[in-house]
């Protein structure tokens, strides 16, 4: 079995919605079990649970929300270099297409390299001229179908590589397991 | 006069497009002299000529082109430490959204800011969900108008910010002009 | 007369020293008005008040601290597209030598950028194999001479970019008022 | 066996050095096959071989060297989307410290992203206020001790990574392992 955590961030709601997706996306690989978890409600045990992390949270002021942050920066101090290894993504809504949704990813990607995990985006495309490259990025709140799409992917993968990598079920992996990376 | 020089480089036409787009903004502030150079054709000395720049470059790998790089590891080394406190800002064109854009960006704003430029983005949005915070990012080439804005209010707020520090016309300032930054 | 803000995060003290050695080297520049102000005790009406600003935040897990984002998202939103133009500047204090120090000045620039600031780097040199290019980053607290410089330096020059363009004392440029940038 | 590529360019032969110690440090792990490739020499089939790569540039500017850049251009892009899941890090030699070693990892961490690969750093510290968090980064060349264990480290952590992950043997795991991650 492999343990996929999606701990995110909402102020709105997009970012909440965002999460539902990803979720969503990581149970179409058999054998996940997943865990949907505010900053609020998580705790240090969560991330210590899971062989994989999709972190989401809103754009605010270019990178992720300081809510966000203080859960890595109070909550996980004593796990510091105790849980290395794990698959890390990252996702984030933004007030508008150029908004910061890449840099807020990457911002993510920081924090989880600190803690000695495995980051990755998708060279996949979800629609023309819409991909996931550095992690699901909306604008607003998921509502047209490669928006949804994305971010499932992005749970779909992080799924994908739990079970390869921390799992041993070489079957799922994306270059051969035939699911579709580019719809054309 | 403030002297405003856009350097870019394309392969596909697509950042050729959008370079001619933030030149055609950069005309919009009266007494500003624009240069649209590509990066086989430009030289050191554009650099020095200009008081602002607007560098753009197409995701590649989500960075900005090795060609471009070039430009400034082979052309401009010389001139380090010499051309410090000219402005700058950054555009890309991406595959898709999501595709890099923001991070090819951010890439050129690391370079500027290595030569001591002062780099900047545009709160502005030019259409629901369409911004440009960190430069002007667009999927394949400008054709809606919220894209062709976008690079054109980039190069706009380059020729203002030139002719508010560098030429000293308090007037063009974008708080105090008048000129629209968000279309609602 | 130039107003320049250093903003500032510290726990252990450390980041608390070097905004202290960043307003030190503010003041090396006549006509210049320093406010040293903790996360904890600014407002928005500091940001509003000066011309530029220096932000220092400890590296914590690879980026800016929370308390430090704190400020910008629950601070200063309804400055958000008002403040536009302003010079900004970073620092941080790291655990080590490759701890992120210039990731979290990175993060700080992104912020600032949002903001509509133009930021900047050195390409000064304060020792042998020591620079300031993306912000003044020292390991644990400022002693040596080369440390304490690299602030003073990063304040300097934020003073001195203050002067040059919104005081419009163009003799305090730093390419030709004569100080030392290269001390060899 | 697992089989790690070590790709690095070098100009002064500082990053050259730099990446005959990162290969050493992979030579630790039992069953590691290493290459150590310059850009000039390496072809896009070492990329295919490797179950995981290092990759190491000067600081130009910044960011990586036009020459690592070109490669990933110019040699990789029929691959791209057909080699994903390899396991990626990066090393940098700077001129100083604070001179863009860590974005230069960064710049490095973005493309391998873009190709589809998962990216870390360490947590490690490899003597007082030394660490390896977003790759190894060094000013000039190797020489103190703890220069030269930061390439070995580097090293030795990919070569653990591609042992657990890309050949399933656990017990090289470094959180269990026994090999020394923090030397007090």
């Amino acid at each position: 079995m492999g343990n996929v955590l999606i701990l995110f961030h909402s102020k709105s709601g997009n970012t909440a919605k965002m999460a539902t997706e990803v979720a969503e996306g990581a149970r179409r690989i058999p054998g996940t079990e997943v865990r949907l978890r505010s900053v609020q409600e998580a705790t240090a045990e969560d991330v210590r649970w899971c062989h994989g992390i999709a972190v989401g949270s809103p754009v605010n002021m270019g990178i992720l929300a300081w809510e966000m942050k203080q859960f890595w920066d109070t909550k996980m101090p004593d796990d510091w270099s105790k849980i290395d290894g794990r698959l890390g993504c990252a996702f984030s809504s933004q007030g508008g297409w150029g908004g910061g949704g890449e840099l807020t990813c990457q911002s993510i990607h920081t924090i989880l390299i600190n803690f000695g995990f495995l980051v990755f985006g998708l060279p996949d495309y979800v629609a023309h001229q819409f991909n996931v490259h550095y992690g699901a990025t909306i604008s607003g709140e998921p509502r047209e179908p490669r928006e949804i799409e994305s971010c499932r992917r992005l749970g779909q993968r992080l799924a994908e590589w739990v079970a390869v990598y921390a799992d041993g079920r070489k079957e799922e992996h994306p270059l051969t397991s035939g699911r579709v990376r580019f719809p054309w």
